[in-house]
């Protein structure tokens, strides 16, 4: 079985570890904080002092991190997983990176012989608790098979999407459209509360036409529409989403009007103190903009 | 049984009106083109010489027209629907219109005793071909009892969602996210062309996750995506409704900055030559802008 | 001496009907309002109770009048000026309209040979009280020999840029550039203000630089960095222009995106309250939904 | 006379680099290139083999550099100048780069007891070679009155603007108005064009109002009016300079709508190829976007 590492262990990446570990793989995990690590402990799995531990001690070195920064550091900075893995390893970068990172990233694992998967996670992080969460794959088909059962211990849905830097891009397409499908909604209903349309009878048109859309039917409903801004994604990480695309976008030459004028509004938001909410809370941000009540569902 | 007047026999209103006169109402119509008329006199339907011969002979007047224009020329002209309906008459507007000018008009129908119905269509020919056209419907409970059988002989999806003016304001509603998602998608899947992703495997991903929505799992596969860009709604006409839509929203002080950069995305299709392809082809309009081939499914 | 007939007595107007009638031309006015109509009696003209009696006292008929529906109402009613202006009478609008309404009414004018004449006015209302007015003229070289004396009366820089329709496509040429300066000084100026930048300094830099402009060098200090934002132009005015410009830019298949994100900008400050505050409180509009104090000048 | 170093001699660093060294200053000079290192020495100036050589052998170092990391590593990494420099050392930055960098690095040299001046440079290389560059400082005013003699060797126009960081957010407000007064422009030319106005009659008028701006009547005339599209500075550049204004802006939480269209914008001539070109170039940009011909000054 193969020994596997765990760099960064925060609100997704601790119950993603602690589902690997639950299948017995030998687990060796870092992180800046103790309590998370502890947990791990409780669990069977070794506490490293440093990546570099966690790298000699690994067959697979996992890394879940908060943004681009983390993820070159950790991976290829002077004491990193890079540096310090056997020939043969392999590193999975599980965090939400730009295209650019990931290439670097993946260009310098082949030069050493260490093999790479890109394999950044969709839904939430209830999802992750209960090992449901959802994986875009970039990786080589023998890598990719070499990871399966770890993707399979954390999420049931696991999509490989092609080779490294597959994944990284599929999801900054996947969430371009989730998150700027918040701002459409709320520009959308804040329209209709303007007009004084009710809110249950217009949601029943939008369903029923191809302006449906998974926002506005999965998520809303039990998150804003209820009255439920408590961060499921909060509107700070959306905007870094948007930022991490347009970015990508136009080293890619790609013009986004709509994601440009979406991130000011997000941005517009952040500046109202409404970031730590969730991202269907735009809809409050667009109808204070506008100057007309939020709606929300009866009863 | 109510007699029933038509005016505008166009592409919507023609079979329209002929699933009407198929459940044996008394109907008088009128339209400046000869062959539509001549083919609901073929089904039993009189030919009307105006707008007012029409009302003349009619307990209910049914307009479906190309624009505010023609509405307030129709019904509230010297020689109009409005002169010239008996008391206890009504009329029902299915054109697509600004909500001044249907609340204008529904002013004008309450001051003289006349009934008033905003109805405009939801989905598109070929649905009303077929009478399974979706309205979106503003009445009083009254007014909508009196026309419900009519638009059940139109269609198979009926909203009543509130009084007068709130059909026309739900339509714009919903055309704001219907069209706009055309451009939301238009960016994300340039984006993933750039990225020299595989279509398939991205819409895979995609339909699991909050970014699905109605135009990308609905029409998109039948239309751009499989090389179809004949049109079911025209990119002129998607641009019109979106300058409706920016109009209205003016008129309410609702900012719509998504709606405003959509709407100079369609006005570029428009200069780049693509007007009279399907709202769809804003995938090609944003891949051409984007210096990429358009991606199309396999098979 | 021309016999000057004059329509439209408001802020504008009246001011520039007693520059007219100061050179002793015979005026006929007609406003709804009294008073500006005993203001220009006082002067020596004469009171009509029609737009149609104005046209039968005169040889060259004004217009000044607040948009598009009421110019077209004036001039081709059919109680309005052109079905009552001798053949060889002349009409000038100098309204602020949309060219295709322009278009409308010239081309009614010379199919009945009436001269036409657009010219609509820069500058602000002080200006036109002391004759100081800005005009962009669209006419024939006839048509404007015969306007020419009276245009010297009521302003100081009169610019001949084309034939009939010239006037009115630089008006809105002038204005986009003009009313967007204001959202483009309040971003860069709200960034300074967020980088706690000193505001003096800063001007100095950009008066350096290409990055001057007009309204930040002439209009600006005078008002919102100087504290007053009473209207010499006000937000709502300006948005009304935009609206104007988008409306043609759309009809020639222009597309505006800068434009289109501005006059959302304008639409969010309206919908804060501030409609009818001058247009440089762009900067105060930004400013609050930045979350950082409005700069102003010192002393 | 205190001795310099300067690192980095590309376009605009290597005739500031000997504006200063014809005033005598000692000088040690660092570049991956050779042939603006081998110009400097023939003015007598030292080659340096690293920038920690140009450091031990300077009391003050100059960097001009493409971009943030550049700075970063030069300055701040193991081998750069702040570890080389003696106590009482100073070092002048004037890169063009995002203000996080700059407080970055001003506080490592305050650390470290090390002066830190940042002195971004505007107008362009051809004022650069004659010694008549205008430079954005951010200083206290110890440090700037140590570096004045040689901002004055570099330029003619010399803007004290604040403390540590004030140069680097100066410069940012200004080129956010430059560059986006392109775009500007862009839009009410191609307006302009579309409507058929005579382009010398149109800049008449706005040279007469507030729509006048210095992009327009001074820099446009020389470059894409008289058909010149050679980069002064590229649509490249101010692309970039655009996205560090905007992630400026972002951190600031201060959303900039207008500026966040403009980048679309750029970035849609970068996808068409005109990256290269002077960014007055944006004019051929909307002009192709709107199928005008783009317009020209005649003679």
């Amino acid at each position: 079985m193969e020994r596997i590492g765990f760099v960064g262990l925060g609100r997704m990446g601790r119950p993603m570890a602690a589902n690997i570990r639950r299948r017995q793989h030998p687990m060796t995990v870092f992180d800046i904080a103790d309590a998370p690590v502890q947990a791990l402990e409780a669990l069977g799995a070794e506490r490293a002092g440093s990546p570099a531990a966690v790298a000699r001690a690994s067959d697979i070195a996992v890394t879940m991190l908060p943004g681009p920064r983390e993820v070159a550091e950790t991976i290829l900075g002077a004491d990193g997983l890079l540096a310090n893995l056997r020939p043969g390893g392999l590193v999975m970068d599980m965090s939400t990176v730009d295209p650019e990172t990931t290439d670097r990233v993946a260009a310098a694992c082949a030069g050493r012989g260490i093999g790479f998967v890109d394999a950044p996670v969709g839904r939430l992080a209830q999802h992750a608790d209960r090992g449901e969460s959802l994986f875009m794959v970039g990786a080589s088909e023998a890598d990719f098979a070499r990871v399966k059962p770890l993707l399979e211990a954390m999420g049931s849905t696991i999509h490989h999407c092609g080779g490294p830097g597959a994944g990284t891009r599929t999801k900054l397409v996947n969430n371009y459209l989730a998150v700027i499908l918040c701002q459409l909604n709320a520009e959308a209903l804040s329209l209709g509360a303007a007009f004084g349309l009710d809110l249950e009878k217009t949601l029943e048109v939008l369903h029923g036409t191809t302006a449906t859309n998974g926002q506005l039917k999965v998520n809303w409903p039990n998150k804003v529409l209820a009255g439920d801004t408590e961060p499921g994604f909060a509107i700070d990480l959306a905007h870094k989403d948007l930022s991490l695309i347009l970015q990508a976008a136009s080293a890619a030459r790609v013009p986004l009007p709509v994601a440009a004028a979406a991130r000011e509004a997000f941005n517009a938001a952040r500046a109202r103190g409404m970031g730590r909410q969730d991202f269907s809370a735009m809809l409050d941000a667009q109808c204070a903009a506008a100057g007309v009540a939020p709606p929300r569902l009866k009863g």
